[in-house]
């Protein structure tokens, strides 16, 4: 199969055709496409390189030029110290996961000889648009077969030259391991396509754009396929005057600081109007002291400058305007504002959070446990980090994104959202029209089974 | 509140506001608000009839006008026998289910003191848009409420009076339930709103049509907010040599002729070649008796003729157009083709179905279960009609509606459709910088816990 000759309709065609066949492997037949697949690359290690050299090369270039930054460009290198083991094992890891498919979930008899079951199948054809580190290629397309569906990749341009060497290695594996998977895992390169990929609403099952907040707003502007991710990551830590001061500073400096880039990073502090003399100073000192600019209403200011242990504090705060409490900085600034109590933190969660992930810091259960119930967000934490918002510290092996959504799968998204369900009903020849509620019809039996 | 008189956008805020209310009561709590909606609709009941009969009234005269049909009219009339009591008992039927929030799915100790659980939590706001049975609102208003989500509803034009009269009713009831219950059920009552809604997506969280396609169609395209329902139902029996000629002839009959407007009916009949001349030409006689049309591919046409018993079938059968295989003909008419064997009828279903319910007639278990994995529907039946896809058949106890989408709900929705999980994550001041790989770092347990 070409990777960049076929037309947008052709790809969705043959990853569905693919798919169908993919839904009737077997999890060792699955498996073994993924051995297929790290043996090619495997085999393919010097043309990968090779190509990636290529792409680093223009990136060097472009930073010269002040188009891209350093730390792009260190991403882009597969040649870096362990890069290419680390994409290896990746393939090896997702093998050995649990066998997301086939999971009864639910049994009943409905009739003598009559059983109903609903069991997790594949969802089908995968579209997935991501950003430049050239190993994610790798690990989608282990995920997706895993999980039984055909995949169609599109990463960003930075890495074109790496993908096509990565994206032809899988399709010579899945080639040998079966010729009806050959269409399993495509790579388009251009982003011109996409628009014409997402109106294929027919072939096309679910779209995981992965990147900033303008490709997910794009995205779910344009197509009527189901689209899994998430546009913001808007999180607030609520701080309560009961909560332990030490701990509170940790958290919040945690949920800060420890990685200002990610989604699940705080943006907002809400201060209960009781904390504002007690634990918030503190709080404030050591944001201040990891550089954090406090972006603050008029009173958590006014209690900053009251409790602030020197000026440096004083130094790194700033009036909050109105935007900044609907802004995802991903940098070292923070919203900050006083709310007279829980019901005030609440609903300005659900107002200006992008549900996501936010906490509550307190020492009092109940009302952590009316936060994490009011609150209408994919993670409600009691005295923890929002960072802790990621599929790989949850458990879960891997993580497909973080959704946003309302529906199907919230939060980080394990091998789990790649699958949904299906029921298969196993007769002798039963018809409806004998069951009923007048006389002389059936009643069902609907009764539970073991899974 | 009003129920006409409030914008869409004010329609929604309200519903948003309710939903956060629902999502933090008790399940004794949204069965109180179910008591009194259902006491509401007792204490209404002159009011109801009397906005029902004012509809009557119109349906009866658009009905003489040749504008109405008489099975609409009799299905807008709730003053038939039964018909009040059943609205009622439908209330306090749903009130009897299961809770299907707070259902833990998923319970992890991440490290000493620190606890992941996934549970059940409501969606938020639906919009559900459906036909003019005005039994409809109650019956809706009561999943909604169960299953804690806030609804706003719109139903067919010819029963206004009679919804508006309900919707009233339950309004009193919720608001005294609980004031901040008050916009939980909203009614519109205007077409127009319709679009105005359907922009609201960060409002509203799922919309579900109940009708016919062409409205499912138009909400799919003119709307960001993800949609719960079916455009088509084109189900599909694929009849094998093997299978028994009587249990053959039962299934078929029971799947095109016992309702054949419902989506679960089969629309299409796959002929295994080698049962051309043995089990088919029975099946055909039997449609045929029952007054099905059978559009017959040549080779079925030919098998039918030489097989019929008497003149009458014949009479029955015409030339299928290739249309007839993607038409969901909704009435005594079914189209029918001859297919080398499984694989064939397999890439057919796939091609040409509406993946909701389709079955194989077999009596070989290997060719089933392949048949059961690589179709891909909501519901793949061995020896079964496709007329047992139904929510109450299933012991749902309850239809929300019937699903082809791939994620989230697929076929007969229960409850669990209008459900979602979130994650709460409870520690005492846990933070991420610590866990990691390097030297010095933690590691998280990932320790399964019981449900």
């Amino acid at each position: 199969m070409s990777l960049t000759s076929a037309t947008p309709l052709e790809c969705a065609t043959a990853a569905k055709s693919a798919s169908h066949h993919l839904a009737t492997l077997s999890v060792a037949a699955r498996n073994d496409a993924l051995t297929a697949i790290h043996d090619s690359l495997v085999a393919s290690k010097d043309a990968i390189l090779a190509a990636n050299a290529e792409d680093m090369a223009l990136a060097r270039q472009a930073a010269a030029d002040g188009q891209l930054s350093a730390s792009l460009v260190s991403r882009l290198d597969l040649g870096k110290p362990g890069k290419w083991e680390d994409m290896l094992k990746g393939v090896l890891d997702v093998r050995a996961l649990a066998d997301p498919l086939g999971v009864v979930t639910m049994r009943t008899r409905l009739d003598e000889g009559l059983v109903l079951e609903r069991l997790t199948c594949p969802i089908g054809v995968l579209l997935v648009i991501f950003e430049a580190r050239p190993e994610v290629v790798a690990n989608i397309a282990a995920l997706a077969l895993k999980s039984g569906n055909a995949a169609i990749l599109k990463g960003g341009k930075e890495s074109t030259h790496s993908f096509v060497a990565i994206a032809e290695a899988i399709s010579r594996g899945l080639q040998g391991a079966s010729p009806a998977l050959a269409g399993a895992v495509q790579l388009v390169t251009t982003r011109d396509v996409i628009p014409q990929l997402l109106a294929l609403d027919g072939l096309v099952d679910l779209v995981i754009p992965r990147g900033g907040n303008e490709l997910v707003r794009f995205v779910k502007a344009n197509t009527k396929i189901p689209v899994l991710g998430h546009a913001d990551g808007l999180c607030t830590v609520y701080l309560e005057a009961s909560a332990d001061p030490s701990m509170a500073r940790d958290v919040v400096v945690d949920a800060k600081t420890s990685y200002p880039a990610a989604c699940n990073s705080a943006e907002t502090l809400l201060v209960e109007e009781a904390a504002l003399d007690t634990s918030f100073p503190g709080v404030a000192a050591a944001l201040a002291a990891k550089g954090v600019t406090l972006r603050c209403d008029a009173r958590t200011k006014a209690a900053v400058l009251r409790g602030a242990p020197d000026a440096a504090v004083a130094d790194q705060v700033e009036d909050a305007a109105d935007v900044d409490f609907d802004t995802e900085h991903l940098a070292l600034v923070l919203a900050v504002k006083a709310v007279a109590g829980l019901d005030e933190a609440v609903a300005h969660i659900n107002a200006h959070g992008s549900h996501h992930t936010d906490a509550i810091l307190t020492a009092d259960e109940e009302r952590a446990e009316t936060f994490m119930a009011a609150v209408d967000s994919a993670g409600v934490y009691w005295n923890a980090s929002t960072r802790m918002a990621d599929g790989m510290r949850y458990g879960f092996g891997t993580e497909v994104g973080i959704s946003t959504n309302k529906i199907h799968a919230r939060g980080p998204v394990g091998l789990e959202g790649l699958t949904i369900y299906k029921y298969k009903v196993r007769g002798t020849g039963h018809v409806s029209a004998v069951y009923g509620e007048g006389e002389g019809k059936k009643r069902f039996l609907h009764e539970s089974m073991p899974l």
